[in-house]
């Protein structure tokens, strides 16, 4: 049966190609992917809350598997490994399912608290009006400060980023994946953390050598290119 | 056969249990309770390098097991879990093994980063006097500070070090340990980072409350009280 994939999406930013753009959507895309099952792909605004209003919240990602509805990145990779064993697993077993609970909450509270605030500015230019709105009064009324003083932090919240990845490029010297000889959930989940700002700021977050990057470039390239397929923010 | 396994030791603080203090040994000591093999301690001072000498490095721990002789916390771990797999596995499969060096890297960078310098000043002041100074002499050389110095920023690093544990929280939401339903080398590497200063200073790093601090008393509790049975530091 097809799984209808509820995610963040709008027009082209060139080409024809609908963008796409949320963080946490971009986790549930590669783990359909990985996990190889068909998917009917269900783009919605940021400010259409009509549109997913069958799932009782107010958040993508959301699949829609039969009549089993999930939303959450983490619980949607939880019930795919739980409903699908048969295909490869997400995971790897008991170990490894606490190590992407770990990730995860890694990556949302330090990686992305680090760096997202100070990229939003650039991210809602590559918005429709209402949407680019909508995200600035959010961000704005969270943080007490508007997108251009949220922005001028840039630089160093780039730096601090970096750093936070060292243990990431320390279990890269010795397996090419962050979840070991394959890519497994934890890789989906870091490679969300690097999507977005490829697809939402024309500035670099890694240098080009760093082995993260040159991970990254691997993750571009898995599912024919699932990754690299999404257009880049222009310089 | 029994392994022999050396780490630094000093007099007791009080009683006549010899007590340790080597961060990265705490790890060892756990690891090799997990699978359960005879085990020769051998205590050595931080100045006594002649004693570790055969190991052809100055550092602990160090394990001798027959005649194979291993130094390097990470690497005493993946040598004992490949040497004796048919005991109680510390990683729990591929994906443990990466979590396990994940957790690793972010522990020391991170955890141990943040706050041990801050302590090193009571830490310096449980040792014999030649030790003492070696500690003081290291630590000062490398940070260009006095123990004095950075002891003033014990209440911030602690604070920051509460912090960098949100991901650890977020886990024992759902399962009793960080690496799942049992304790493995994760749950022991953190272990390590709390045992070290519940040995130095009577400082408390976490609130009894802390779902971190729960687990480290469950941790204490394991292999028959074997983290407990050191001797906390005195208020």
């Amino acid at each position: 049966m097809t799984i209808e994939f509820y995610q963040l999406g709008g027009p082209p930013l060139r080409g024809t190609t609908p963008r796409r753009y949320s963080v946490f959507s971009f986790r549930t895309d590669m783990a359909l992917a990985h996990k190889g099952l068909p998917v009917e792909h269900r783009l919605v605004k940021v400010t259409d809350k009509a549109a997913i209003a069958f799932s009782g919240q107010k958040k993508v990602p959301i699949i829609r598997d039969g009549d089993t509805v999930v939303s959450d990145s983490f619980k949607i990779a939880e019930y795919l490994e739980a409903t699908y064993p048969d295909r490869p697993s997400l995971f790897g077993g008991e170990a490894g399912h606490a190590y992407a609970r770990f990730f995860n909450s890694w990556a949302d509270r330090q990686l992305i608290a680090t760096l997202f605030l100070s990229l939003m500015l650039e991210h809602s230019r590559t918005l429709e009006p209402d949407d680019a709105a909508h995200i600035r009064a959010g961000m704005e009324g969270a943080t007490k400060k508007t997108l251009e003083e949220l922005a001028a932090g840039k630089d160093k919240a780039i730096a601090a980023f970096q750093k936070l990845l060292d243990p990431v490029r320390s279990v890269l010297r010795t397996q090419p994946f962050v979840a070991g000889a394959t890519a497994r959930y934890p890789d989906y989940i870091l490679y969300s953390v690097l999507q977005w700002p490829r697809v939402t700021s024309p500035t670099p977050i890694l240098a080009p050598d760093d082995a993260v990057a040159v991970w990254f470039e691997r993750m571009l390239d898995l599912f024919d290119g699932r990754g690299r397929a999404e257009p880049a923010a222009a310089a």
